[in-house]
């Protein structure tokens, strides 16, 4: 993954981590989530965790992995001590703690199964105590840094230009899976390493179908048509939407369109440092049951995106977080009318220090084709 | 997900694991683990878990969703009660257990997080006695039923129309992700629901990593290309691998093909009912080691496909696993000379009573481009 790209600053995020350490009642964090994994230290492999020791005002990390990733730790680990392990990297890296003068061992508890929390305390057998710590690297995630935010920047512009794909794809009678297979190939040729999820592209009665991922059915000859997508590049996601028409669009369906629309911009506009996630929900979803579609908003307004493509903040109902500058946020207010179709309009929003900034620079128009 | 193939038949499943319950100590067992949950009931979607109980010789199936999924679920849940879940489809199961008179509850230890362990132990406060039980759903799933085997085969041939996409793509100078963007748009048109992993495409010397999933390299004019691609269609996965070469062959690199090759086709020639999981990785490895190649052969020899693209057995050294007639592995040895190149060659072979079936129908001579 030799993308060009800015350095991340992984010291920095390190000696953060190491810093909220004592207050979470551990001296040692093992880092098992693999999302979590690269933003400490770059690795963007499938098998590693990362100990992250605070010692004084600085952060103290080593990196496990097996010997399918020898030479690629070696090029992307930054900042923290190598270890090829014979076995397994997780039960190694145990191991190698029950051998240290660690006291306090916190895991990750949303991340971490069962099982092998049971392997960890029998390898462990009482020597070290073993604490729960959730959401400790996430929240450090929530505000990205410059490099964060030029990253996501790059793969929502990707993201954005599978548009034009999709338009010159979309005919009555074409599968929705070569609609999405044109759009991935043009995610491919603009250097996107994949896509973020399981790209939607849902026509006709379909679209009615909040995950509707594309599938084997042709697309009518009059309806609307979602299509929610995303890449991922040098790590990062990006996840955006639109909606578009096949045939002539009925006054219902435009009206449907244009309250969709309407919320959204509603919701983006009340996106500022302060206001809580709840309220940007509410702003949409209010417009939407003024104009008698409340019933049809089935889902909440948005989520975070970083190097996971939903994480926090969460956008939805009574949220009390509060937006603050280096979020970045989806803003995704949908209508999904049964056996009739529905409409989602969907960008990426970064929270700036002045108010907002909108990611994804794509025509909100209501296209026909 | 409307795709046309035989029904499965959930409701033996269902028998089988509930006939299993008593032996590992529990009544019902809490399925939360999505492949097993599919394998068990047919949903595909991303949210819902499966309660299983034994009642005499016959299960009890409830499934529990949450109304994102309401019209998938009524579509594709087979011989189960459907519960639409207020909030989300984990806390309401546990919520609806702790209704119930049942007394011990086996729970996935390997797939539930610490977290959600202690999230369910909170909702039943002590009135049902959890249980941690470890892979049975999965030992049903080692043997394949004769719709499953159909539709695994289905998904290898559509895995091998990709091969001829990528063969007209491969030149000096393309990057490795044009090259897998036109095997994924092949997958699509093939009716692909989408690639069962990250499709590998490593060029020149990064043919010499295992795992060297397509990047923005561009192929150089004289190298090995290993691809390793599969593809997902009606939910069950295929898997294998193909190494070309661009431009003339050193006599050093066909020896490495051929030592390659030759062992690919020792593994694939033991694999029969009863031979163990050890017996298979053992016969090509050492076939690599007497032509000088053992310390370049990093990896173990193959793995399970079915509804997850890497699931039981494992094929590697010393596993005492004994094949069964239905059972469906990789077969795929490798060398990896570091800043030379790699060599992969992988087939899907089925157990059959008799021997072997490989349902991968590739062509493994060298080809050059």
């Amino acid at each position: 993954m030799a993308d060009s790209h800015s350095p991340m600053d992984y010291a920095a995020r390190q000696k953060k981590l190491a810093a909220a350490l004592p207050s979470a009642g551990v001296d040692t964090l093992l880092v098992t989530h693999l999302p979590n994994v690269r933003y400490l230290c770059g690795f963007s492999g499938t098998a590693g965790v990362l100990l992250v020791a605070g010692s004084g005002r600085n952060a103290k990390c080593t990196f496990y992995t097996d010997g399918r990733y020898t030479q690629q730790a070696a090029d992307e680990v930054q900042n923290a001590k190598i270890v090829i392990t014979k076995k397994a990297a997780f039960t190694d890296a145990c191991a190698a703690v029950a051998r240290t003068s660690i006291k306090v061992l916190g895991f990750e508890a949303d991340h971490l199964s069962y099982a092998a929390h049971r392997q960890l305390a029998g390898i462990l057998r009482g020597k070290v105590r073993l604490k729960a710590v959730a959401g400790r690297v996430e929240e450090l995630r929530l505000c990205k840094d410059a490099e964060e935010i030029g990253q996501i920047r790059a793969s929502a512009l990707v993201a954005a230009s599978l548009f034009q794909a999709a338009l010159g794809a979309i005919r009555a009678g074409v599968s929705e899976n070569l609609v999405a297979g044109e759009m991935e190939l043009q995610a491919r040729r603009a250097g996107a390493e994949k896509m973020s999820f399981d790209t939607i592209v849902a026509a006709g009665p379909r679209s009615a179908l909040p995950h509707g991922r594309a599938s084997s059915q042709p697309v009518p000859g009059n309806g609307f048509i979602i299509l929610d997508w995303g890449v991922i590049l040098a790590g990062y996601c990006s996840d955006m939407t639109r909606t578009v028409h096949v045939g002539p669009v009925s006054a219902a369906r435009r009206r449907m369109y244009e309250a969709v629309r309407a919320a959204q911009l509603a919701s983006i506009e009340s996106v500022r440092p302060g206001v809580t996630a709840g309220e940007v929900d509410r702003v949409g979803r209010d417009l939407l049951k003024k104009a008698g579609y409340g019933a049809y908003f089935t889902h909440s307004t948005g989520h975070g995106v970083g190097l996971e493509v939903h994480e926090a903040p969460r956008l939805a109902k009574d949220q009390s977080l509060k937006l603050a500058p280096g979020m970045v946020v989806t803003i995704e207010p949908g209508i999904y009318i049964p056996d009739e179709g529905g409409v989602r309009i969907e960008d990426m929003v970064l929270v700036t220090e002045s108010g907002r900034e909108v990611l994804t620079p794509t025509t909100k128009d209501l296209i026909t084709l």
